[in-house]
């Protein structure tokens, strides 16, 4: 539609149109029986029911069919026939579930990433989908928190690049921008959800404006420029105030200093929850707070449709509604909806999901972002040989590793199991498998999903007979190949842990397993970092696998014989203890530093009964080959300096490798990271082949912010330090 | 002296004489044979030695003969006759060392804690010291972090009314302020040193304004309008900028907004250590920024010797470096130097030492400060009756009970045990005395001391003896007085620790003791909240007795005997497990509080395998005696609120009652802590007896700051909640 028509359908809207637009419910309201009033929505307290068919939009409604019903009776039953939004928690694949995103962030081929996301957003689009809940781009360093599960770790550079691949993915660039098979992103949760004091999910956030805008708000920023449409606010507070009633952060920050202009959404009820912060004195003042902070769209409260009508009799309030409604108007626009309702509807074809090329970027993508944390030469094993395996631990056979929030629209039964990748490979007599522990308790908390766990899952077994049972088969075997880790309800949102370590009862079985003296293979499912201090002596080799989406039993696989060589590497530390939290490796250094100190023993900064750093940090992930790396050298223009390095594969194995670049502590007027992370490369070496890489480093880099947001530079004397797998070189450089 | 003479005296200074009066060194330096060049002042790499006879200031020499002969020498050899100030890390006591600050502020008794800093200051005083490093009124809310022991705890009440005891019991109030008896206090260290991240000692420290405003700087602020001559700058990191190179914090927050005027001294070596830190480019950078910040006093290190001279030809540093010195000459006039720089050293008797009052009051605050915070009526115990005792563990014959910050002066030969205590109350024939487990694993760390630790607390023993002994003795008893704990050395400064239960040596004792089925009393000696989780349950009573000081044994035994009544309340919640921390009374609410929500049970703010709260909170502390409030009235004026409320104690016990009270949570533009304390009362009630008490809240209570440090206040209904050991009973009321 040409904008001065949009002017006019705006022009022809009611205060009601209006406060209507700016409402978002979930999209059950309409789809048991066509529009309902009883239920969720009638709990939300409207003062007076809104005309359900002229809201905004509605969320979480995956099936194509049931949308295209809601669209058609929405445009019959609606004065202005404005196309309802459909948006959806599509977070890491709609139906071809992807690794989570803190694993693929690990695989450092943001070109795959965004490809993955391309998947998601043809998904999405072909089942009516708008608007996606992603990418996450919280920085987390609390392993403690749930939901670093959904983020891409605890980086600012990595973030970054993910947040823009992602953003890119879904909303397709150039020519294809918003067009067929791509969707709008809506980035989230604006901001720094990610740092919750004592990791308890939706608790205060407190940080200074340098790492603010250092730190936590780059990610986002990313994102902005890569032209996302939408932002989501976030729960906690921040620095006292919600994030969502935050003026400074979402007008002064996000729209004026990061120029964003689109639709920004409320998480959800997070607007009413003003009022049980003790930031809001009751709903009005909620709904005023809110939309002077500039937020859009309200979800999932009647806070904006009790509220707005009577506060925007007052100019100040009316002109704020009407820039949100204009908003959430021009990105329907944007989406063609005005010509199109039924966008992606039409043509339909269930063929179109889980196709074999979706698959088989998922299967990339598992194979990529599986983290080899240790290899005593175990690995890769041997299939179609008399090497027998014995495959111990429920993970092997479960179809539930898809993490919390493959859930919406995901299925358990897509998943392709470790077990079907191991047949697939191995000959049969050469494997043993047992399920070694329950990986649910019980199914009671499941609910009226009971029944489907239970039938893919196997019943509950007694865990002294599953226990008895794995050693048995274990002392038949060769190797030992043991599944452990969470599930999957242990993370993602609302899933704050005190306790980072295994349960009990796996950490036995591996103290019983490694009494047998054979070689144990760990294979750790997992939504976040653990303690895995006391059980990681008795792997030989061990590999993260998080949760591996519906491709992850054929991508490790793969790596498991060879057919793929681990290149991730981790975005988040695995600290040693609960104790040492948050451990993360771009700290500032003390005055006191352990390393380095002419203080005596007792007064540097360290713990009496730990050690500063974490059990597994930030970047280590080894591969089968082993590389070699030197700086050549470094030259610079105005803009940017540019760094070359040769690489060589000393070894028989093909392999991805990621070098990785770091920028050491430089003097500052705010202090700096011990090193940061500032650019990474991903690239194929076959076995003995060598390389020069080229890599650019913009002189932006080199730039910081104080805590009154201003930019500082200051030429000099850096560091840049080249990491080849936890091989560093140092090269000086001199900047002007 | 006369400002004018003063005056004249500055006047005459040369630019070295003005920077040697900046320069604090430790007193070594004269001690041994005059003045010495070898040694740790050589490694502080003067570029061109001081006149060591001319610098500002020394610490930690603490005997009289000593000090004597130092400032004679002093004025002899100086040019200019400029008394050196005598400074000292007293913190918690000179000889009569009372119970760590940790303890003496859940005393709530601020006039005895004020008592108890002016027999410190008066020891001092007799002892040649001018200035004592303390108190430390960094607020504290992570436990795994050392120096919480110096602390007053987690609570902005607490360790205001804490800061103005202290430094009025050191200084003198009116007619006798700085004057005989008295010193100077130095309050430390500005600030927030005590959030440092992740525990670790030294570390960096992230808070907003608001927070800075509303909570941490309050304690500093109330010992500056209380008139502490000195401020101690902080090692860590403020929002990215060293606290001792901080303009911000100094001079704008500090000198400006708080209006001090007095001496801002670095903390050892910190002014070096903005160059470590990467604030400073060089040495003489550090000198420029601490010296722009405002530090006046450089601790430990050549900086300001060797930067200063080429700096102040700038007038912009010369004006700063006249102030600097200009403060410290005020200082010393304060105290009487020029008129008597043998001041307190005249009229030293070592008699003074120790008096039976001091030790009284020292008696008295370790009553006040244990916290009992179980009790199945086991206590108080019965002294001269068949009731058997098996004493077990190895503090009850300890001397090594004074907490970390007593060794400079303290003496632990001083320490009236508890196995001494326990003798003057009981019959000989009621006592089993068994030490349990070893309380050091080696006196190797003692170094040069060895000998006399392993003298005074006796040899290492076999564990597996030791604990066959302890189990031997307490099967004669009848009741079980275990004491646990931590050693001196693992609190304090550079003793962050990550696991905070008790070692597997005493957790295995415990458990031992428990199966005999005999009641246990716990006596818990430690210098932080420590996770009592596993072994709580295993003791009919506890009691934590902190490092009490000299007079530990006395008023515990008063305590355990019932000739004293607990009455003390923890300042510093004692966490579930490490993966809470912080936890603390006064968070802020969620938008989704677990008690009170409307989601489901998933999606509330809490830890899907802990409690949201810690095992024992801020405030817990039982009584032999039970206690009955309620609310009376509350009636208002333009200043404040007069509420009354009425006290019955319901027992047969007399004893002491702290009264807390709370205001709740209420709507801010800053959210507010779910409570926070705002007034206590402490004071005796026998048997049965019934008090109305009446306490005045200043109307100022109800204001607060905003990120941009304005503050505001808001007329509405607030509701105050009286705490009579854990039973609330809520007041609502009206503020006009």
């Amino acid at each position: 539609m040409e904008e001065q028509k949009l002017k006019e359908l705006f022009d022809s809207l009611s205060i009601d149109d209006k406060v209507s637009q700016t409402i978002q419910l979930n999209g059950d309201l309409f789809v048991e029986s066509g529009v309902m009033t009883t239920g969720p929505v009638k709990d939300l307290g409207f003062k007076k029911e809104p005309n359900f068919y002229e809201i905004g939009s509605i969320y979480n409604v995956n099936d194509y069919q049931k949308l295209y019903q809601i669209q058609k009776d929405v445009l019959t039953n609606s004065s202005h026939k404005i196309p309802l939004l459909f948006m959806s928690d599509i977070i890491y694949g709609f139906r071809t579930i992807f690794p989570i995103p803190l694993a693929q962030a690990g695989s450092y081929d943001f070109d795959l990433i965004q490809q993955a996301a391309e998947v998601s957003a043809k998904e999405s689009y072909l089942n009516g989908i708008h608007v996606v809940f992603s990418p996450m781009l919280d920085l987390v360093r609390d392993p403690r928190w749930g939901r670093v599960m959904e983020s891409p770790g605890e980086d600012v550079y990595t973030s970054k690049q993910f947040a823009k691949s992602v953003v890119n993915g879904y909303q397709g660039e150039k020519e294809m921008y918003l067009k067929e098979n791509h969707v709008a992103a809506c980035i989230k949760h604006f901001a720094a959800y990610g740092a919750p004091e004592s990791g308890r999910e939706y608790n205060q956030v407190e940080l200074s404006n340098q790492k603010l805008f250092n730190e936590y708000l780059q990610p986002y920023q990313a994102a902005v420029e890569a032209n996302c449409e939408l932002v989501m606010t976030a729960f906690n507070l921040l620095n006292g105030v919600p994030a969502t009633g935050n003026q400074w952060l979402n007008q002064t920050i996000l729209r004026e200093r990061f120029g964003f202009n689109g639709v920004l959404v409320s998480d959800y009820a997070a607007i009413a929850e003003l009022e049980t912060h003790g930031f809001a004195k009751d709903s009005e003042d909620a709904a005023k707070k809110a939309l002077l902070a500039g937020v859009d769209l309200d979800m999932m409260t009647a806070t904006y449709a009790n509220g707005l009508p009577e506060l925007v009799k007052k100019s100040e309030f009316a002109k704020r509604l009407d820039e949100a409604v204009w908003r959430i108007l021009v990105l329907k626009n944007k989406l063609g909806l005005f010509e199109d309702p039924f966008r992606g509807l039409t043509q339909v074809n269930t063929g179109e999901i889980l196709t074999q090329e979706a698959k088989d970027i998922a299967t990339q993508l598992v194979e990529k972002s599986c983290v080899l944390l240790k290899n005593k030469s175990l690995l890769p094993l041997k299939p179609k040989s008399n090497q027998k395996i014995a495959v111990v631990g429920p993970y092997a056979d479960s179809h539930f590793t898809l993490g919390f929030w493959a859930s919406v629209s995901g299925k358990s039964s897509d998943v392709f199991t470790l077990k079907a990748g191991l047949l697939e490979q191995f000959d049969e007599e050469q494997l043993f498998f047992t399920r070694g522990f329950n990986l649910y308790e019980s199914y009671e908390q499941f609910g009226p999903l009971k029944a489907g766990f239970e039938q893919l899952n196997g019943p509950i077994e007694e865990e002294s007979f599953l226990l008895q049972q794995a050693i048995e088969q274990a002392e038949a075997a060769d190797v030992i190949l043991l599944t452990i880790g969470e599930q999957f309800l242990e993370s993602g949102e609302g899933a704050s842990k005190t306790n980072l370590q295994l349960p009990e009862k796996q950490i036995r079985l591996i103290k019983e397993l490694a009494e047998l003296n054979k070689p144990i293979i760990g294979l750790l499912y997992t939504g976040r970092p653990l303690v895995l201090t006391e059980v990681e002596k008795y792997f030989d080799s061990l590999l993260v696998v998080w949760f591996p989406g519906v491709m992850g039993g054929k991508g490790i696989t793969n790596l498991l014989t060879g057919r793929a060589n681990p290149s991730a590497r981790l975005t988040m530390s695995f600290p040693k203890n609960e104790g040492q939290i948050p451990v993360y490796y771009a700290q500032t250094s003390t005055g006191r530093p352990l390393a380095d100190s002419t203080h005596s023993e007792r007064f540097v900064s360290k713990y009496i009964d730990a050690p500063n750093e974490p059990l597994f940090s930030f970047g280590t992930g080894l591969s089968y080959a082993t590389f070699a790396g030197h700086w050549q050298s470094a030259k610079g223009n105005e803009e940017m300096i540019r760094c070359s390095y040769e690489l060589k594969n000393r070894s028989e194995h093909d392999g991805w490798i990621t070098p990785q670049i770091y920028l050491l502590n430089y003097s500052a007027e705010i202090v700096q990271p011990i090193k940061r992370l500032i650019a990474t490369q991903h690239f194929f070496l076959k076995a003995n082949e060598q390389k020069v890489m080229t890599v650019e480093i913009p002189k932006t880099v080199f730039t910081y912010f104080d805590n009154q947001g201003d930019l500082h530079f200051d030429a000099g004397e850096y560091v840049l330090q080249l990491d080849i797998l936890g091989k560093q070189e140092n090269l000086p450089i001199k900047i002007s």
